[in-house]
């Protein structure tokens, strides 16, 4: 019971040094790799850089104590920092303490909504975003994120969360645009996408073992930071107008208290649910698919509890809100983490770089952080996966089309809601005008088939009418119709058999058809039969007075009511 | 095509003499009939009487000519004018000339808003509320309405929309009770159950002929309005404190125009929506029970467009949002109307009505009004069909017992959509975890059923699991999992056949499972078939690479599955 609450009971007991050592060197791998990254979703989110660092800390021992995957590291990512952005900027200035304030309010709120969906068991909410709206979301939420570090690698000022917003601002200041920014920042681009694409080949073709020229060609971005770090502290470019990241406050995270201000939480409970979802789905994916590559399990409940304690951390050491990060993920299990011992070291790492880097990080160039984000988001927007929605199905496909418009047009919280309610729309509109086949005996089997589809055998006195859909409110008129289009067009018919092979559900309102089908049918002079009633379904039917009251009878199979109804009463 | 817009060129070139009489007859008995019930809807959504009136004429010509029920009567109805009341008193204060011209404005919205959806043929919108969700409201509603009459009973002021409100109000003003009028309220009311109860036997015992001492009896509201107005006239009873109707303005309905207020259009959005929505479906629903009757058709887009019709013809003609009334209609239905021309006439009779008989209707008694509201909304409270659906399913009965709740507590609006909500998160949530059985074959058959429900024959290293419930985003994962733990609990597994007899559907979201479960499976050296795959649900795989990457077969039917896979291959 306990175990099931702190998973780090299951582990720890078991924990040897040689466990111990692949976990230490994945936790000091992690701490060099993520610095960057954390500091530039920071800013991403219009937070203090340091930020960042505070949110890589806690939050990530306290994922460690209550998270079922044993490799999945948590942080500050670049989607969530990007809604949490668009979400603070609603309700402050950015730079004001005001800000500050509410991303702490966020982060809160996001904590206590994953546990409390984790403690109640709510996980299947995050089943609602369909694959197509997830990924729709990631793509466009990429262009923005990409679209707002031009303005960095610019050394130009834009703002704004959806594309229209930065466009114009964008094109607004093109004229300022600051050339020796543009220059490191462009220079720190091509060395990204060279390392990422060649950087592997090259260290091997100098004979580094595969496993260690792999790390080294991801460690592109700390090396641009160095590196860049070094020149702008050397050359003196923060004095040239270069932007850099300037003083960052040294020392551990200080304790924080989210303000109880009710309004500010009332605003923030929208975007804080879609942060919390959408950060689930991110990390679940991610831990479910690293689980698989270990043939470990995870439980997503206690996930949501995972990274809903990691919230609350965040909220309580000046962080922002958090969730399992894909970049930061990846390193983390190729590294050879094996246990969340991993995570606590490198949460012990950083901790460590907040006490004595950060007077070393002033001097980094903000344009070099943007080209890392440009250069790591972009492999979020995935064509090939549009064009094969589109190939597969025209219904996903505008869902996920909606996503993408809605998100880069009207920002990411109206994205993922109108994708997640034209998906729940458009599946509910379909199963509101269900599929029915009549069907007919295929030669010398027990098994029926559509009529159109395949050569089959029927007689004109019985319809045998397959419905392709559970009967409910949305779609209990419409059976009617069916029926009684079908009894209009045949004045010979005698029986009609309704196949409830495909009925998973009679609900109340489609009780109520079938009665009133039934009652219409005797008036014509037409008998109703059932046949392949599923056994939940029927359970129900048997608390109902609709079982005496049908005309006809109830059978077990297609094939049972062909062999008794194929012979014309009045025939015979 | 043009008498697809115009129903009425349907039936006009055929009309006989013989129908005009009947018509006619009808049109007079519901001239009578419905004037009482008129006035009484106005008061109820706080409008001065005489809008009733208005609300009958023109509105009733427009749906005679739209409409393609024959004997649908258009009108003020007391649901309709209690959201009415409800919408508008949010935005004006009853009595005031704004609340008049925001009445024009929930009309005119309702009017557009019917018309629109009967031309882009969007009728199938009010499949969405079911059966229950409609009892539930209409009970509700009932009471709530008997509870604002109750102050009108008492001679007392109460004013709200919620139980609660009613409930404080008209406790704090019992005090005030005025004698006077609770003893004629009351000598109405028992009256009104006397006819309504022994009416019609009690006119029989007279020798009356059966077809006039029914009609008799249900002219119980006309001989209370005659008799209480005589009799308030004759007492001056205006003068000892009954609440009369007072001076009604004669003459024709004058042109109204609804004011271009935009933010007023705004705010009652929603209400006219929801209030176009219920009278949709209470108007269709009589007319679909009528039209069975006497093997008539009507065409539920075209209805919308009659409905729209009617309450465009309102808002121009200082009237109030209609549809087709149930108690009207059954008025009309009896009294022998054949085509829509009955309508035509009561209309005409009413619009003589108020040019005439409105000075005689100004010492009308409210009390009289509110006992007859009373008694015919009574009717509406179905106990017996809330036992029922308690009894049939839970899930039906829980979104019936919110509705009725957030009704009664919330408001009109709140429980209507607060119902729809449920019932499609309900709907949600069921096929979210899909039912799902193993499977064996009935021995001798070629019929395949539940192993825990039939005795059936199985094979161990086969099994073959029937999925019931379409394939899509919200159910993906629990597919996964289904099939995984299935795969873990039996090492001796070779084979799964997931038969999908009852998928009607396999969306993006599922397709990328069933690609796992297919990749999942075959690391574990199981085969993966699928059976019973239906004619649409197969061509659109076909668009897909999966059948491509399926490890095994595709089969028409379980048992040429079953013939091919019992036989371990291993063991042969």
């Amino acid at each position: 019971m306990l175990k099931r609450y702190l998973p780090i009971l299951t582990w720890l007991p078991h924990y040897t040094r040689r466990l111990a050592g692949a976990d230490l060197l994945a936790g000091v791998i992690v701490t060099v790799m993520v610095i960057p990254q954390s500091l530039a979703y920071a800013l991403l989110a219009g937070l203090p850089a340091v930020v960042g660092l505070y949110a890589s800390i806690l939050p990530a021992i306290a994922y460690a104590l209550l998270g079922t995957s044993r490799t999945l590291a948590v942080g500050p990512v670049a989607i969530i920092a990007l809604m949490s952005g668009a979400a603070l900027s609603e309700v402050a200035a950015p730079g004001t303490s005001d800000y500050l304030q509410a991303a702490l309010v966020l982060s809160l709120l996001s904590g206590l909504m994953l546990t409390a969906m984790g403690l109640l068991r709510l996980g299947f909410f995050a089943n609602f975003l369909s694959h197509p709206v997830i990924a729709g979301f990631l793509s466009a939420s990429a262009v923005l994120i990409a679209a707002s570090q031009a303005a960095h690698l610019l050394g130009i000022q834009a703002s704004g969360f959806t594309a229209l917003d930065l466009l114009v601002s964008l094109g607004g200041e093109l004229g300022q645009t600051h050339w020796p920014t543009l220059l490191l920042g462009l220079g720190c681009l091509v060395f990204l996408v060279g390392m990422r694409r060649y950087g592997e080949r090259m260290l091997r073709a100098l004979r580094l073992p595969k496993g260690l020229a792999s790390l080294l060609a991801r460690a592109g971005p700390v090396l641009a930071v160095v590196v860049t770090t070094l020149l702008s502290w050397w050359l003196g470019l923060a004095d040239r107008g270069v932007a850099v990241v300037g003083a960052i406050p040294g020392g551990l995270p200080p304790l924080s208290l989210p303000p109880l201000d009710l309004p500010l939480w009332r605003t923030l409970l929208i975007p804080a649910l879609l942060i919390s979802v959408v950060g689930f789905v991110e990390s679940i994916s991610m831990a479910q698919m690293l689980a698989a590559k270990r043939r470990e399990r995870i439980s997503p409940n206690q996930e949501l509890v995972g990274l809903g304690g990691a919230n609350l951390a965040a909220a309580f050491s000046a962080g922002m809100p958090v969730t399992g990060g894909l970049s930061r993920t990846v390193i983390n299990f190729e590294s050879g983490a094996r246990t969340p011992m991993a995570g606590l070291f490198a949460a012990l790492g950083i901790g460590a770089a907040t006490l004595a880097l950060t007077p070393l990080l002033q001097h980094l160039p903000i344009a070099t952080l943007a080209a890392t984000i440009t250069i790591s988001i972009l492999t979020l927007v995935d064509i090939p996966l549009v064009r094969q929605t589109w190939r597969y199905s025209r219904s996903d496909f505008s869902a996920m089309a909606v996503t993408i418009v809605l998100t880069l047009v009207e920002g990411v919280e109206a994205g993922i809601i109108s994708g997640v309610l034209l998906s729940i729309a458009l599946f509910l509109y379909r199963t509101s005008r269900p599929h029915s086949v009549l069907v007919g005996r295929i030669d010398g089997t027990e098994h029926f088939r559509s009529i159109e589809r395949h050569e089959t055998e029927t007689v004109s006195h019985l319809a045998m009418l397959r419905v392709d859909e559970s009967l409910y409110f949305a779609n209990a008129r419409y059976l009617e119709d069916t029926v009684y289009a079908l009894v209009a067009s045949r004045p010979e018919l005698e029986h009609v058999v309704l196949i409830c092979s495909a009925v998973n559900l009679i609900d109340a309102s489609a009780l109520e058809s079938l009665d009133a089908i039934n009652a219409r049918l005797e008036d014509s002079g037409v008998t109703l039969h059932l046949a392949e009633v599923k056994g939940p379904v029927m359970d129900r039917l048997k608390h109902s007075d609709f079982l005496d009251d049908l005309t006809g009878r109830v059978f077990l199979s297609t094939y049972a009511a062909w062999q008794e109804l194929k012979r014309s009463p009045e025939a015979s």
